[in-house]
């Protein structure tokens, strides 16, 4: 079994001139490193609030570095500089809106400013792209709440196999999934 | 008092080749024969997963056929052949955001994974399509909780008028409703 | 500290011809009067269900009169004249998922036709805009959800301060915005 590849995007103006520690690809590198049991490693990248490069650096990670999950962090506020959903929609074949409404809920527990966070996922050819907060305490949130879907829409894509430890995250797959396969 | 008419089409590749018995088609029929007390009659068909097949059904449905409910069942998940909701978004003149956002958070109660369904709904002319799972146990959670705002919703777009026994699944129409007309 | 602008435009072709006595417009505005303890003063307009008319209205209150909020009540229905959702997503330049999502399951609490609501709201410049229901009472509750992250997103979009009396509706900003600004 070779390593799944896990694409960690982070998206931050100040943190790709080095002017500020990149947090939040570091929070999602541990939420992983203590969630998954199967192998696989992480290609991290990060670029400035700029359309262009969210997007050429999206493309790399799917098509070149092949990632079976690209997940992005920063960039999905109501401000001027965050186009991390523009880019995202540019590149994605399939929007998948579960993933933002539910990130949304998950989030509006904790404070009412979550539905600012304009948070979206979909599908690049065998990738999935999800994109997360820019807080490393809002990132766990949202993770906490779609990854138990993220192993089988990877494997509806054809991507690589994940597997989670369920005593920390429970990964759900349909007992129909292997039947529908035939 | 004419019978409303209900398209109900089937999305499935190998349900269109005869491979599969279509069950998702028959679930939806039995539903509404159930809910409904008002006369109405089902116009079903069944297509493989092709955005220009899906389309040219839904447009059929609702303009030649007069439909003013037609709901779908298959191709909203991830993978590649699932194309339901961009045929639906692509014939539709409104969208009503809606009925996905409550069908999702209703299967939610059941299964992780229903966030990978990208369920959608929206109006063409005198008809309201709405986009149903594929699996029959699904399609009545998703039924049961966006069919109370249905008949309302086609009066609106003066389509035929659709009246449910309030045991098996309460439509509601507001008080104002009769006042608005005026 | 100046007066912030707040536009408030009622879409309905009814109100617009004197046919119909506005009641949207005056129960936002009531709503404000009672929330907001910064200083600020309304730009209230008319207009029928157009979308053109209602795109000029929108760019004019954000652009013109400088409003760094605008609400709209009316015209987010399926029928055929309701057409405020497409006039806010034609004059934004970012779309603010959450908001509809959060107005629709606050409504839905109430009325099972909440759903039918295509309420959304976008960014235009500094200004944010967003869609509200055309009944009174329904105003209110959608007010109630979403306002504690309104005087936030403001802020972000560089638009006026909004203050509001905590025992009203507490507008919540985060511990850390002041520090995101150095």
């Amino acid at each position: 079994m070779s390593n799944a590849r896990i694409g960690i995007l982070t998206i931050s103006d100040r943190a790709s001139r080095g002017e500020y520690e990149d947090k939040g690809g570091p929070a999602i590198r541990d939420w992983f490193t203590r969630v998954l049991i199967s192998p696989w490693e992480a290609v991290a990248l990060v670029v400035p609030d700029e359309q262009q490069l969210i997007e050429a650096a999206l493309i790399e990670l799917c098509d070149i570095e092949g990632c079976s999950l690209v997940v992005t962090t920063g960039g999905t506020g109501p401000a001027l500089r965050d186009v991390t959903p523009e880019a995202t929609i540019a590149v994605c074949s399939k929007m998948m809106p579960g993933f933002g409404e539910l990130m949304r809920a998950a989030s509006l527990k904790f404070v009412p400013t979550a539905i600012l966070s304009r948070q979206t996922a979909g599908i690049r050819g065998k990738s999935l792209i999800v994109n997360l907060p820019g807080k490393p305490s809002a990132i766990d949130d949202c993770l906490n709440a779609v990854f138990p879907a993220i192993p089988y829409c990877i494997d509806l894509v054809e991507g690589d196999r994940l597997e989670s430890d369920p005593k920390q995250c429970n990964a759900f797959r349909p007992q129909s999934a292997a039947i529908r396969k035939n």
